[in-house]
């Protein structure tokens, strides 16, 4: 009883003094929002889970209904507990210092929408809300308890159906001067290649994810000249199996298939040599389905980056495989609430 | 005579207890080293120079050479006054954490070369060396005291007879985990393009810079068909004239020369886009020789850029020529040894 009265004469000060989060605080909650579903975790202070939950995201019925979804995740893992803070990676341009997601072609109806402001208001207390770009937070993830355990900088590339990347260096995640960096997926690897959906050419983008994977087997069809197992194995296929399917075909010894890993890694590899010499990090983290394809691009990830990168930094560099899978995105966005 | 005492006496405590530097000394000395000549300020506290020397750094004949004129320079500036600290800006790759020169190809037999070590011990006293490359020092002296004083993140492009990069990030000069990072320059932006001296085929440097005017000149020469004033203007021109011969035939309304700064300013834009994507920053420095054709490039690389980025960073990215020219480099020297 005495207890319970300190608590409630705890809470009732930060109401007060507006202080956002308190160390008394227990818990965080990191949070990775999907185009179809949103998972996260309730996280200790040594971002242990103690809960976790998965829920749809509805985002296809607009950004109002997802954020009714968000507050629902939130009360619902909470279960009346307080916490110090929420991180939410969402897929799309997000400032991160204004909480405003910028845009989000997976989510219907975003432009500069202040989802920071909207789920602080509808969660009615004084919630810490880290927000930035999914990506990142998987970087932070893999970073913090994955691969990238105790290095100094690190660079993660997100592979799935587009190229998300994230940014470590000196342990901080680097999202920019108004947290809409990390864009490594729209690097552009060759100004005349093919266009992109971001609306320029030749981003890494287009040659390294399931959209690019899909439209390097859709020209390998078209070719008749080109025998490949492919043709039947893709007739009925949904966009999102096709990586899937080239990496069987590649492993049961289809040529064609081969040919399209080889060029997702010499992709790679030009795009690694470029952001080396620029940032000089310890690893490179490859992640995604796609990354599931290892063996069939790495060694062409490192050839081809090994020779256009500058010898002295690229000795320094490990290129790995990422270690945490889905789960890197929820522990990194704990992490960053924790932190900030 | 007290003082001198009083004075004496800290310098035998900061020799006993191996201090390096001390609050208590008002100067330190910025030095920016190119292959011709070493350029240097003393600087106070409030950055500003109290003295400047000029000497030949003679890096033709070898690194001893130039350490050795080095160490000249640092004690004639000095004229027997006590410093905090040297800041060095020196072309080539450096591994900054470990005051190691990796590669110089305008210095003469350097590879893995301990320049701090080697330069603390001809010294023969404590004196905190700061060692970067000369393109960082350049972006550090553009932020602190030039054209990108104020905001928080910027990057530097100093085009001469190639393309050296210095990013500030929030601040700070990244430099990279081992401190080789920043070689805009060495980003590739055609993997077909032509041979750069690095190695790599398609760098930055390939397409912007006085190599790669020069380059540009010899095709345009080479083809027949192409009426222009350069065949006659670069006949006798050394290799550093060609630029400003460019630039003037581009005035005088040669159309093949404005094509070339059109190919320069593409090249910038493909680069700042990609940039700009990965880092999300305040502001793009264009400085160097290169950088003085300004108004014969900067519309192609700004609709280049705003074509390849995303909006909503683009929108935030201010594209600038450099303010302090040759001084930039020295500044941020000294800055950098004050600040470490």
């Amino acid at each position: 009883m005495l207890e319970n009265n300190m608590k409630s004469n705890i809470l009732q000060q930060r109401k007060n003094f507006k202080i956002k989060g308190n160390s008394m605080d227990k818990y965080v909650i990191g949070l990775d929002i999907g185009g179809m579903n949103m998972r996260g975790a309730l996280l200790n202070r040594d971002e242990e889970r103690v809960d976790e939950l998965k829920i749809p995201s509805e985002a296809d019925q607009g950004i109002e209904r997802l954020v009714d979804n968000l507050g629902y995740f939130i009360e619902k893992i909470l279960g009346g507990k307080t916490i110090y803070g929420v991180g939410l990676g969402i897929p799309g341009i997000i400032d991160s210092t204004k909480g405003v997601l910028t845009a989000a072609p997976n989510i219907k109806g975003v432009h500069n929408y202040p989802i920071r402001d909207v789920l602080t208001e509808k969660l009615d207390r004084d919630i810490k809300l880290v927000i930035e770009n999914d990506a990142n937070m998987v970087g932070l993830g893999e970073w913090r308890k994955g691969v990238g355990r105790g290095v100094n900088s690190m660079i993660m590339m997100t592979i799935g159906t587009g190229l998300g990347g994230g940014l470590i260096l000196d342990g901080e995640l680097w999202s920019g001067a108004h947290g809409m960096g990390g864009e490594i997926g729209h690097m552009t690897i060759n100004p005349e290649g093919p266009k992109c959906n971001c609306g320029n050419h030749g981003c890494l983008e287009t040659y390294a994810s399931a959209v690019a994977i899909r439209r390097m087997v859709s020209e390998a069809l078209s070719d008749g000249g080109v025998v490949t197992s492919l043709r039947d194995k893709v007739r009925d296929a949904g966009p999102g199996e096709i990586p899937e399917l080239v990496m069987e075909a590649a492993h049961g010894g289809d040529e064609a298939a081969s040919g399209i890993w080889q060029e997702v890694g010499r992709a790679l590899g030009i795009a690694i040599a470029s952001l080396q010499n620029l940032l000089d990090v310890d690893m490179v983290v490859l992640g995604g389905g796609v990354a599931n394809a290892w063996d069939l691009f790495i060694d062409t990830v490192k050839k081809e980056a090994g020779e256009r990168g500058f010898s002295a930094p690229m000795e320094k560099l490990a290129i790995e495989k990422s270690a945490l899978g889905d789960d890197a995105g929820i522990l990194g966005a704990g992490y960053l609430a924790l932190q900030k």
